[in-house]
């Protein structure tokens, strides 16, 4: 799930409505100055974030906009609870990303825009995801912009102060920690007539009326399950393969990026790059990570092929290469960190990637109703089974809430509030989100930019026949 | 592997070495007289299979040709043994067999075609299969016409006295008995500096200086590996799923088929019964299963979403479907069979499906190299990793050589001549075969065909202008 990047919006109602309960508290992402861009190998261009306009060319921008707008248009027709009845869900979910980027877009900075996101929000590129997936996601976020918004412009970002470990960390203490088994991998699950035996590596075992399994779908494929779980919901996590991220958090004396009106943001794609053995790259994302103390710090991300690429290169190399991009952006003086610390999410066996399990063409209009549907007494979590941002935090809390549900109005329903039993359905009711409102600022100021420019480029033509006339 | 079809071809050399080693005979499949079409819900078509041209309208004809010279032209740009080495790798990776059939075909009954081809020779619908991936198991095989030649027409198919069965049975003699440990699924491969453990469920362990794994690649992804493997090569094994297929065999007491000029074979398709709940279908491809002493039978299978829908209904109205369709092709006498079996390889656990593991779009690009690179002292076969009938029963027997090979050239490297060597490399040369060969022939039918057409359109127009005139 997306917690490598510990960013919360003010529109995930379940993690914040979980810290509050917790008692922790927030604070918010820096976004002062200018962000950087940089699409290509040699071009690094500086913006200010909150103008929410990427450096790019205008025509570059012209077309980014209506490939926004037009994913805007076909995500509302995706039901974010139930993606397979979308009426174009066959059509859809037969192509992948790539294909229809490359049906719908002309210039080379909009399709590097598309691979950026791409990359960042699942972790793979745009020729691993079906489009019917891409837009179910989109729809789950509430739209386009909280996914593709990595300029921090609209100070709808948040970060949980103390990181968001403790999360967990005060869960753990709720439940007991004698309860909770560490270095425990389920190794098999039994069902009987009369309950479950979960049998643990360690040879541990634990009889239950019921589980609940919230690990990544691919891993959940790898349990030995007896009797063996339905041939839908073992070819739904056949499908359903987990991307690769490296976090970098660069921690540093002074914030010296904020002196010189950098915010730390970060978006950076060079597509040759993709290839095996190429020096680009490696950072396609990175923004300001001090913490709420005030330790000041960067972190940065490598994505997709780049992870890949840079995985099986030494630590040093990958530290040096990070610095160097650093200094590239923010100075010199980046080079000289007081601490680097570098998380591969690919070589955790018992996570496998990050930030999330993607779905391949075809896998939504064949396999999708296993996705949340018990398998007699297991009953399936995790955020890639979310409705509300799934693959986000708020999708991990939302569909263990909605997995207790579950448990309990099979168990003991007379517990179960007529609030409770909603979250039985998918999504409530059509979400309203800041982060769409503010969208819909943006496009209002993105489409001024271009009535603008075709007034020049109107003018201009006319001025030009007038004086050939 | 493709040992659901039990169908060899006489370019098939490793198996055919193999059956000759052991001493098992071949006998040729039965394609004398008609073959049935049924493209969606009404027309029957019956045509003779050793025409090697389908009941198709001449337009949908010329149709599939097109695309049949095109995917020929374009799979001899994706060499077997690497296709990532194409020039065109990354473009046709990035996009579903789907988009291409729709982007290259406009009649619907040569859209069927292919769809029909795709669920017979993988398992899954075109949505769900990388054109990259198509083009190379489509090179592998050393050309489009030996994968969708379903009528039986050139009479290249061969089977196996006695049943496929008995490769088995008789590798297992020449092993030694004691030496095969059945109902041990492995659970755990361990590698140390000085060699490999490996663990059954059944809790046996075997100490070993190398091992194979030639199971399906999804399914030693699920094996727990330590240490673990490397991120390429568990990202592999996410992203190959395997097909579904299910297989039924009706003996009868006569071929009462042969009787009518039919030879069994049945290719069927209706593109609207992918929804669940219609009841159209259900077989896919049906063809003579007497065996070599004259037993009638006949086989079908159901594939892709067709087995998925029919999976879940009760084995009384799979088989009743079955036989109403065989009616309907032959006749009443095909409602009262001797026997009936069905096999839905969906259901065993350590199979998974059938025929095939397929590969998604992107993993090519991203993940192959990790096929058949050893990881340590683990060795990787399995039809999946043949470079020749890659899916078929041969690319079985040559990927079990090359790892062969690999080992002792790792351990005992004076033992291998250089006939054992050329088997490290994926493709010795380029395999021209007999059932190229006959392509070009019925290529060269179909050829006369159109011209044939185009003349009688022309002089038609032509008429018809000077009429006009």
């Amino acid at each position: 799930m997306n917690h490598c990047y510990s960013l919360l919006y003010r529109t995930q109602l379940h993690i914040l409505q979980l810290l509050q309960e917790l008692g922790l508290q927030t604070y918010p992402q820096y976004t002062s100055g200018h962000a950087v861009m940089q699409l290509g190998s040699a071009r690094v261009a500086k913006y200010r974030s909150d103008s929410g306009i990427p450096n790019l060319p205008l025509h570059s921008l012209i077309d980014l906009q209506l490939f926004i707008w037009k994913v805007e248009r076909m995500r509302k027709l995706v039901p974010p609870g139930d993606p397979g009845r979308c009426l174009h869900a066959r059509e859809w979910d037969s192509m992948t990303v790539e294909t229809f980027k490359q049906k719908n877009l002309w210039t080379q900075a909009a399709k590097d825009s598309v691979d950026v996101a791409c990359s960042i929000v699942y972790g793979v590129d745009a020729s691993r995801i079906s489009l019917l997936y891409y837009l179910y996601y989109t729809s789950c976020a509430g739209g386009l912009f909280p996914l593709i918004e990595t300029t921090k412009g609209a100070g709808q970002e948040l970060k949980i102060k103390g990181g968001a470990q403790q999360v967990c960390e005060l869960i753990v203490k709720k439940v007991g920690r004698q309860n909770v088994w560490l270095n425990q991998p389920v190794t098999h699950i039994t069902q009987r007539a009369d309950g479950v035996t979960v049998t643990t590596a360690g040879g541990r075992t634990v009889q239950a009326q019921r589980v609940i399994c919230s690990i990544p779908p691919h891993l959940a494929g790898r349990i030995a399950y007896s009797p063996p779980l339905p041939m839908e919901r073992d070819h739904l996590t056949q499908n359903m393969p987990v991307g690769h991220t490296i976090k970098y958090v660069v921690t540093y004396r002074r914030a010296f990026w904020r002196e010189k009106d950098f915010n730390g943001a970060v978006v950076a794609y060079d597509r040759t790059s993709d290839k095996d053995g190429c020096d680009t790259g490696p950072i396609q994302i990175a923004y300001d990570n001090t913490s709420s103390n005030g330790n000041p710090a960067l972190v940065a991300f490598m994505c997709a092929n780049y992870a890949k690429q840079w995985a099986s290169r030494s630590a040093d190399q990958r530290k040096a290469a990070v610095l160097r991009k650093f200094a590239e952006y923010f100075g010199e003086e980046a080079k000289d960190p007081l601490d680097f610390a570098e998380k591969d999410w690919g070589m955790e066996p018992y996570n496998g990637g990050c930030p999330v399990n993607i779905m391949v063409p075809g896998l939504i209009s064949s396999f999708i109703p296993a996705l949340r549907r018990p398998c007699g007494r297991i009953h399936w979590a995790g955020t890639e089974t979310a409705s509300l941002w799934c693959g986000f935090m708020n999708g991990a809390v939302q569909s263990g809430i909605r997995a207790a549900v579950e448990v309990l109005s099979a168990t003991s329903p007379q517990l179960l509030t007529e609030d409770d039993r909603q979250e039985l359905v998918a999504v409530p009711q059509e979400v309203e989100t800041p982060a769409k409102e503010a969208h819909r600022k943006k496009s209002k100021k993105v489409a001024s930019v271009l009535v603008g420019a075709g007034l020049v480029v109107g003018t201009s033509l006319a001025v030009y026949y007038y004086i050939k006339a």
